[in-house]
């Protein structure tokens, strides 16, 4: 194998399959980057056994040449070394080479690297999807989905189905569904007509995987192609490909959780609101469970508390946008409503509660798309 | 104790004091900040009893009110809660006040604190300097005089005054030197007339102390005022007080381990060296101290050359603008030399060498001032 290549593309595919290569890994060749070079480009593989990610440079796209005098071959380098030098390296270009025993060289400049490369022979094969449930959405709306439920999955594995998020087609919706079991983010997608040669129904997807996947997605138009199987879920741009497992077992029906009435809806300006919380729990932070105590008063007013004996009391006043219906006392978990609030970009949010001891509900206003849903804390 | 007071303002006096205040205390109110009030302004005191500091803010300055409404008092506050509060407040200006049994109330907007305070009569009394060896230099010429010396220091506690940098004065310079008795840093500056009023000789102020003021002081061109006593040092500016202890002991006399000559001379890149000996420690962090090799090649080509059997080697061929002398094979920490490169700001360095097993100097070309001192490591 030979080639030489534009540095900063190839550190760019470096970066990107990082993601999926994990200091502790049981099958030791997984702790390697797999370089193959064809005379289409050379592609970079990374994987953990559970994520996968592939990333190619073509040898020349748009009239931009990446990749020169490529000699095919392939090799596992150590990804422990082979990003640093990379980055480290004085030139633009970098030539790669490996000899008959896998010794991988790597020049730019005056700097001369030798690492020892292993054979691909032992690198596991990635599994060839072959499904015909694909669909397309755009890169900047998958990470939007992404960003608004995976903060809500189970960080704690005794229930290992809940570390995941919920992803279901229905009623012509995509729909991202996270919950820890104390609070739930759900984000509903319309879908076009594409949706006729999709059959499946409902996955739950590592959280995890989600977040590398966020990382690595560009905040753009582009098309994201996205294909199940049983085990598996793929995530294919036109130079990447990231293979996720699915997470084994039924995803509980959490429908049933959301309120269909309320019987205190106040609506506040998100930020304002965020920010009171946020001081609110401050103080917040070594009771139990950061929990901060909201209140209706008179004249459209909120009052957020939080007391800590040892230190002290925050009382934080807020005028609501509007109150509708009875007066209200509730207590719940500090973090929980800044992570539901943080995600939300519409100015104004509608908060409807269903009594002190019955979960409530967080939405944007004009938005019907995106649901938190937060459970109390018996504190009154 | 009452005042009205700008947050910015506050909020950096507190970042001030806070590089004083430490998580382990002896003393239990020294994890406070003391706060007080007079008709002049507030002052806030942070220490841990080695450091303390003091960031005054006046009343009013250059015609700009930085606080208002003040009545007299003062209180200990805890430092693991006022600075985010402080931060998070919704408005610009914040109202502290105290009752009479230290509480403190702390009000912004819709925000109101009530924390615990404490008596300040139990916070220990800042020493009051009486000394007459004071001198003037400026702030960024003092932070250069930190950074180039007291990253040598030493970080173990076996020969506790290495972990302080020497101050002299000698000569009309003031010289700073460092070492940890495997590199040395010096840095000497040319003193104006004004040091017939200093008699100190040499006082040893600890590392960690002089990191904290060169993370305070500004990069500006005012004027800081440095006192000496038998066992603390006060650096002072207009409206900054940091005091330190100094070191008990006598710092070594290192002046004889310079070599006064020397068998090979090369003058080389700044840059260029300090990069290609970064390329080459990557692969030497798993030997032996991060050991690098040097060796002198025809036509005024340096080889610079790691290898760890496991991961591979590196080789970097480098040009240099020159050399005199013998040839040269010598091996050193990349660490030591890394140091010791980074902090040189001029495009060429002069390094001296007095053959494999003696220590070797750097220093940038046309500036005697500044001297780096490395002792190799035995290899060939």
């Amino acid at each position: 194998m030979r080639f030489i290549i534009q540095r900063d593309q190839l550190m760019e595919s470096i970066q990107h399959v990082m993601r999926a290569i994990s200091a502790r890994v049981t099958i030791p060749i997984l702790s390697g980057i797999k370089i193959e070079a064809t005379t289409a480009g050379i592609k970079l593989t990374g994987s953990d056994s559970d994520i996968s990610i592939e990333s190619f440079i073509p040898k020349e796209e748009d009239g931009i040449v990446h990749v020169e005098e490529i000699e095919a071959g392939s090799v596992v380098v150590q990804a422990k070394y082979f990003p640093d030098i990379i980055r480290k390296l004085p030139l633009k270009t970098v030539e790669i080479m490996t000899d008959e025993n896998d010794q991988v060289t790597i020049r730019s400049g005056g700097a001369e690297f030798h690492l020892n490369g292993q054979d691909t022979v032992e690198y596991p094969q990635l599994p060839v999807l072959h499904t015909e449930n694909s669909f397309e959405i755009k890169s900047d709306v998958l990470k939007d989905l992404i960003k608004q439920t995976v903060f809500a999955v189970s960080t704690v594995e005794t229930r290992p189905i809940l570390t995941g998020v919920n992803m279901k087609l229905e009623d012509d919706f995509l729909h991202f569904v996270a919950t820890d079991s104390h609070r739930l983010a759900s984000r509903k997608l319309p879908m076009e007509a594409t949706s006729d040669q999709i059959n499946f129904t409902s996955v739950v997807i590592p959280g995890k995987s989600l977040s590398e996947l966020n990382k690595i997605l560009e905040d753009s138009e582009e098309k994201i192609s996205i294909s199940v199987t049983e085990n598996q879920i793929l995530f294919q741009t036109n130079h990447l490909y990231f293979l996720s497992r699915l997470l084994d077992g039924n995803y509980p029906e959490t429908s049933r959780l959301i309120p269909d009435q309320s019987k205190t809806i106040v609506y506040a300006k998100t930020k304002e609101l965020l920010q009171a919380i946020d001081r609110a729990s401050l103080l917040a932070k070594e009771n139990r469970n950061n929990v901060v105590k909201l209140q209706t008063k008179e004249n459209n007013q909120l009052e957020i508390t939080s007391n800590t004996p040892e230190v002290g009391e925050v009382v934080e006043g807020l005028s609501t946008v509007g109150k509708e219906g009875e007066d209200l006392k509730i207590s719940f978990s500090a973090k929980y409503m800044i992570d539901a609030l943080r995600i939300i970009e519409e100015e104004q949010v509608k908060i409807e509660f269903t009594g002190a001891m019955r979960p409530f509900i967080i939405r944007p206003m004009d938005n019907n798309y995106i649901l938190q849903l937060i459970l109390p804390v018996r504190t009154y």
